[in-house]
């Protein structure tokens, strides 16, 4: 951040009176421009026993598998979100259950809210953000080939979770990077 | 927002190409501003079967009770900006314990991620931006003057939990507005 999106004056990095922590600061017109963790929303859908992954179409991490996923939007509520996403990226209509996993990302200022899904009619395909969707059971999973980690300990969780009969709502904070 | 953070030009509302909603998009470098919803954190401390409330000393809703939560900054996790928010507002330290409430309210672009928490030590007094803090039981919560809708469910789904002697993760959206 350079100018101020309010004069556009330019803004200096300094801590304000009263705060403990560095802003972007306009001394022009006084605006506190503060930054924020954005909530990514997604969905675990399920349909006949099976999770539905997409195959990324875009950076970052193109070509890998994920769970439907991506920022919240202003005015939606995170159910609506996860429902979007997945209608989005899988053309997949999901009924969406209870909430599964809040994982913090700290390192990239994320908080990964995902749900439980069913799908609705069970059809499905890929979105303009997507190579390929399916349908996996848990020895299916193509699991060095996840895009990111927050999506590979939810999905744990939940075959973790199906095993045992019971699904919970799971926090955790993730700070391993994506790798390769 | 009327300019670019990053060039100072001034910015339009336009749907982008492949987007479907309105953003802030800077023609001159490309920028495109998103706006998202923020998380506010925060924590029902207990200490001997007693809930910390704050008497708010700010606006919005100056002199009315609330639990202590606030803006979760970036670089921190849930669970410590909802410590830090309780170490800011009420000078006392918790223990941290499970996510109890995760709350929408899409007509303000927030979330509210309320955790369970115990105060360590017991200690407790006002912060900079709380008039008074204290400690509640059902019966005693100023259930009149709670300065938030999200706040006054939170609490009575705790109190509501403790009678049933199971605390569970609770998922909401919020459309009251605070009143009067």
């Amino acid at each position: 951040m350079n100018f101020c999106s309010q004069c556009a004056a330019p803004v200096v990095l300094r801590t304000p009176p009263g705060d403990d922590r560095p802003r972007h600061v306009c001394d022009a017109c006084g605006t506190i421009h503060y930054q924020n963790p954005k909530i990514v929303a997604g969905c675990v859908s399920e349909h006949q026993g099976r999770v539905l992954l997409c195959r990324r179409a875009i950076e970052p991490r193109s070509g890998l598998w994920t769970l439907p996923a991506g920022f919240m939007e202003n005015g939606e509520t995170m159910q609506e979100a996860a429902a979007r996403e997945t209608l989005e990226e899988a053309n997949a209509r999901v009924e969406v259950d209870s909430l599964f996993s809040c994982l913090d990302i700290p390192r990239i200022n994320q908080v990964y809210v995902m749900f439980r899904g069913r799908l609705v009619g069970g059809s499905f395909s890929p979105g303009a953000e997507s190579l390929d969707t399916r349908l996996f059971d848990e020895a299916e999973v193509p699991w060095d080939e996840i895009a990111f980690p927050a999506i590979s300990h939810t999905l744990e969780l939940w075959f973790r979770d199906r095993r045992n009969g019971e699904f919970g709502t799971h926090t955790a904070v993730i700070h391993r990077r994506a790798t390769p």
